[in-house]
């Protein structure tokens, strides 16, 4: 198989390296030699880094130790820590190699973010001491995470999944030909390999069908930085710090097109992977008047919580009472805060009662390929039924199809559902050549 | 006794804290509780910090690991993330007590320097950051040890003592009516109290004393920050940030004599002091031909390799060989290397042999009465020769008397001096009230 890249010209990579890939000084230094050896194949390198292992959560302690509710601005001053570390460390063990590298903070680099500290959004990617670090012949090492607000030039922080969108974006404003994600496996997968022992790395997937797996419990990489991608369509290669393998690349459908149109690549499959997610509770509001503006008012107290809600399913009301249920779902860490909620509501809304359950399981297949093939739902279903398994709720894009059962069945829910459709690695993919689009 | 500064009227205070007082999470609380008061009685206060405990330590072992020879800038970049953590966690705390606080780091508060990585020298401070947040009503904690280059913008550290320097600087530059210096002393001693019990704490110095007192061994303050505050004429009050009590404050000659005259402080002491420093070495060059320009060959070579040469004595020729002795004392650690620079030199020098002896000690009385008594030599002398104490150099300074010793000898010849001096705790105080300049 080619790559995806076209490695025989000089081209700019970005390559990310997480905490797990930086655990102590013998990693770092493992690192900056796989570092070098891109270099020395001709390429220019700008390194991205998270801080190193566990050194979030032990400031994270410390914070605690000192006050029970720190002030953001002085949390994202403490967190910048980790990265400072970690870059200076590996800009070390780089020049150790006889390699000229420098370190730059968030703020140098130029990665300008608004001012919600903890949350911080990226506004504008200014990378001018970057480029010039570049044109000498140096390799500049990134803090991931971190940024500086425009207006109050504060550090801030992007919060979950940053130093992968500080990754892409500075990729996106350099021009690269590629934003590689260094981490702990192989690549993104057609399911967990824990669960599914036969799960198999996919070659490619699109930012869409990516966007689809990290909303569903796909660990591998973040909405953020994946949107980010798609925006600028640029190539996420996510690869293991572990193996010089290939990894999973993420790319516009149109490149994956191209791809396959020129022999670079094989076939897509209809189907792209199944996960499951267990972190989520449903919630019932049970015997809510079947009348007008009062599903408006259970999701306007909702949202005025902060809660994300995610399925929503609503009974068909029974006559005889002139009331319905409707059954939602969100992050388990919220559903006290939603039952607390609809009870100051509870005028307004005029339920009966309320149900908390979170031994469920969210169930999803994605696959861009999906628009184009009818058949999958019916093949989705019979897998389930098949292997006796209940399906409790029922939620769909066009990508993707959800259900939630109980947590127990989660895990031969996946299997079931891999198989059906080919995913094993040892058994018939299910492919199609079409655009499907 | 009054207080030194007029602490009825509303003032600017800057508060220094070191690593030691900084140690864990409760310390961090403690020092914030500390600084709320000083704020409840109606001052502006701007904090400085050094890095926590053994953190500066902990990282330097980290950077060992990567690299036997970090670059400098990257060391920099590393050193700094422990004052980030300790002045976040330090703002946490104060703001914890209902206080608005906010760190900022070196060059956020305007420490601009030059680029030499490790020693940077401050060659301006602009900290207007630091005076809208005052404005504000808020604390500002600083950074320490850090400030950024005017030319590369890159990080630097200011070298030893660094976190003394930033806030004797930041408090010249925002006109403080005194910068407080918190260590784990209750100030500046008579003598080290470890050699000497009945050592007292000095209620004042003046600059010249206390950059005497660094010189030969007083491990209070730092040269650089002392020169600092002399150039700026900023009082510094040394005290413990384990008690209340208050320190030594180190002033201009003028302001302790006006203190004198209003009654506001008790008659200056001829002497201040007693001090010993055992890491030096001394380094005798045996034979040199007694002609011009040989001395000059010796010190050129020495200062070539970069090594600091204290105390220097040269011998009477002897009439039959037309040869002498140089002797000169530099660090033990530099020992090696100077015997290195003079054995490479030889040939320009001229000597016979090297002899090092590193058990020495250098044993020194300072006290800026000393210009105007000129009793305070034999005094001294007498002192040493009925402890039975031989003396191998002598180097005088306007305030300063020096000798080596046997290091055996050291500490009875620092009780011996403090005792002939009336320094002792419970002995009589030579003291004087004129001028004396």
């Amino acid at each position: 198989m080619l790559s995806w890249v076209d490695f025989a010209v000089v081209s700019l990579i970005v390559q990310k390296f997480g905490g797990s890939s930086l655990a102590d000084a013998d990693s770092v230094k493992r690192v900056a030699r796989r570092i070098v050896a891109t270099k020395a194949e001709g390429h220019q390198v700008v390194v991205v880094v998270s801080a190193m292992g566990d050194t979030t959560d032990e400031l994270l302690d410390l914070a605690e130790q000192v006050s029970p509710k720190p002030p953001a601005r002085e949390l994202d001053m403490l967190l910048t820590s980790g990265e400072r570390i970690s870059m200076a460390l590996l800009a070390m063990a780089i020049s150790d190699l006889g390699e000229d590298a420098r370190s730059y903070t968030g703020s140098q680099a130029g990665l300008i973010t608004d001012s919600a500290h903890g949350a911080a959004r990226i506004i504008d990617v200014t990378p001018g001491r970057i480029a010039e670090a570049l044109n000498e012949g140096a390799i500049p090492i990134v803090a991931g995470f971190q940024g500086v607000a425009q207006d109050t030039k504060d550090i801030t922080t992007l919060g979950r999944g940053g130093s992968d969108t500080t990754a892409v974006a500075l990729a996106a404003a350099l021009e690269a030909s590629v934003c590689e994600i260094y981490t702990d496996v192989d690549g993104v997968f057609s399911a967990d390999p824990r669960v599914v022992p036969a799960a198999r790395k996919l070659e490619f997937v699109t930012y869409e069908e990516m966007l689809e797996l990290a909303a569903v419990g796909a660990k591998v990489l973040h909405l953020r930085c994946v949107e980010y991608a798609r925006r600028f369509d640029l190539p996420i290669h996510v690869r293991s710090s572990f193996s010089q393998r290939e990894g999973t690349y993420v790319l516009s459908p149109e490149a994956i097109e191209t791809a396959i149109a020129e022999g670079r690549a094989m076939e897509q499959p209809i189907i792209s992977g199944v996960a499951a997610d267990v972190n989520d509770a449903k919630v019932t509001v049970v015997g809510v008047p079947d009348e007008p503006g009062r599903a408006a008012a259970i999701f306007r107290a909702l949202a005025d919580a902060g809660i994300n809600v995610d399925m929503i399913v609503q009974n068909v009301s029974a006559a005889s009472t002139g009331r319905t249920d409707v059954t939602f779902t969100c992050p388990q860490g919220s559903a006290a805060k939603a039952t607390d909620a609809l009870e100051s509501g509870s005028g307004a809304i005029g339920f009966e009662s309320l149900v908390i359950d979170d031994q469920i399981a969210k169930v999803s297949l994605v696959g861009a390929g999906m628009r184009s093939h009818p058949g999958v739902s019916a093949t989705f279903f019979a897998a389930l039924a098949e292997a006796s398994i209940n399906v409790e709720m029922i939620s769909t894009s066009e990508i993707r199809i959800s259900v939630v059962t109980r947590v127990d069945d989660a895990k031969r829910a996946v299997q079931a559902l891999h198989t059906a459709f080919g995913l094993d690695a040892d058994g018939e993919a299910v492919v199609y050549g079409g655009t499907g689009r």
